[in-house]
């Protein structure tokens, strides 16, 4: 920028701004002047809402989920089946597949996936609690829905050796058409996936 | 969303997220799980950042700019030639001109363009105070910077009509072929332009 234009305060707010996902240099400005023009509906309140979840916000000790209450939501909720155990990749994913009333089960959040080659082995990601919880559980299922990747299928792969001494049965999403999907439309490999995986009709 | 699946706190961030523009609720709820992992890198300082706008942020009271000094940042700023002010409609504009460094001139920004059909009419924008602006100053030369839409052009022309009875010269940004622009994508009243106000090479 050739002049500074702004008060500071402005312009480190479209500096933050411009590091959310989905928001670039321009859209961050464009999101800022949109803020400043309705302060009061919403500059504000976001403000707050930021600075109370930054306050409140909690890691579930069980499963590592984020929420405001540790145990989270989902592992307070006494309705959910407590012999099925979903692993997911990340919050995002765990939240897709609520969204999607997919099950009522019990969550284990990886926080990623194995990547050797960006120096992400078992240890870091959420690994070692999981046989230990399985043992101390009455899980009889444990679904492992990380996604469709090679660095998915590689971790899916390690877990299963890492249960597999567990009275456990392990299973995995169906890979197939997506709903809605057209089949001139989809990759290779998921019309060979669907075809050999043909249901009954 | 078939079940809570995380606390109030993070439900409304992602709901008041949703509401710039660029995020729809799926990006908000990526940025608002971003936020929350980066918290305090990212949403903390961002909190702060927006808090600290709000309390700090003012429309100048000179040309309608925003900053959080009045006069802004631009009118304060004694280097800019005190002979010529720009019309934009929106602070974007003004914006979009001074990282353009198109000019080192005033401003005055009008808050909109004139819109019949949206109620908008003179008294909805920023034009009350430009005849007199213009009888109070050095200002010899009158850029009339709006967007080349038929909104923006009506409102060049009022303008035009409301400061006839002045000593100043009324001018507005050339049309033409954008920098990098391939005529083939062009529309016809672009290229006709162009070609009508061509010049010596």
């Amino acid at each position: 920028m050739a002049e500074r234009i702004a008060g500071q305060e402005i312009e480190r707010l479209i500096q933050l701004l411009a590091r959310l996902p989905g928001l670039g240099p321009r859209s961050a400005r464009r999101a800022a002047l949109h803020l400043i023009r309705k302060r009061e509906e919403l500059l504000s309140p976001l403000a707050d809402a930021m600075a109370k979840a930054h306050a409140h916000i909690r890691v579930c000790s069980c499963c590592g989920n984020v929420d405001t209450i540790d145990p989270c939501t989902v592992c307070a909720d006494p309705r959910r089946d407590p012999t099925i155990l979903v692993v997911v990749e990340s919050v995002a994913d765990l939240w897709a597949l609520e969204r999607a009333s997919a099950i009522r089960a019990a969550y284990h959040v990886l926080g990623g996936t194995l990547s050797p080659l960006d120096g992400i082995g078992p240890d870091q990601l959420n690994l070692a609690s999981l046989p230990g919880r399985l043992r101390d559980s009455r899980v009889s299922e444990l679904i492992i829905a990380v996604n469709a990747t090679v660095e998915g299928q590689t971790t899916a792969h390690y877990i299963t050796d890492l249960v597999s001494h567990l009275p456990v049965k392990v299973t995995r999403l169906a890979h197939g058409v997506p709903m809605g999907g057209e089949l001139d439309y989809l990759d290779e490999g998921t019309l060979a996936a669907a075809m050999r995986l043909r249901t009954d009709f």
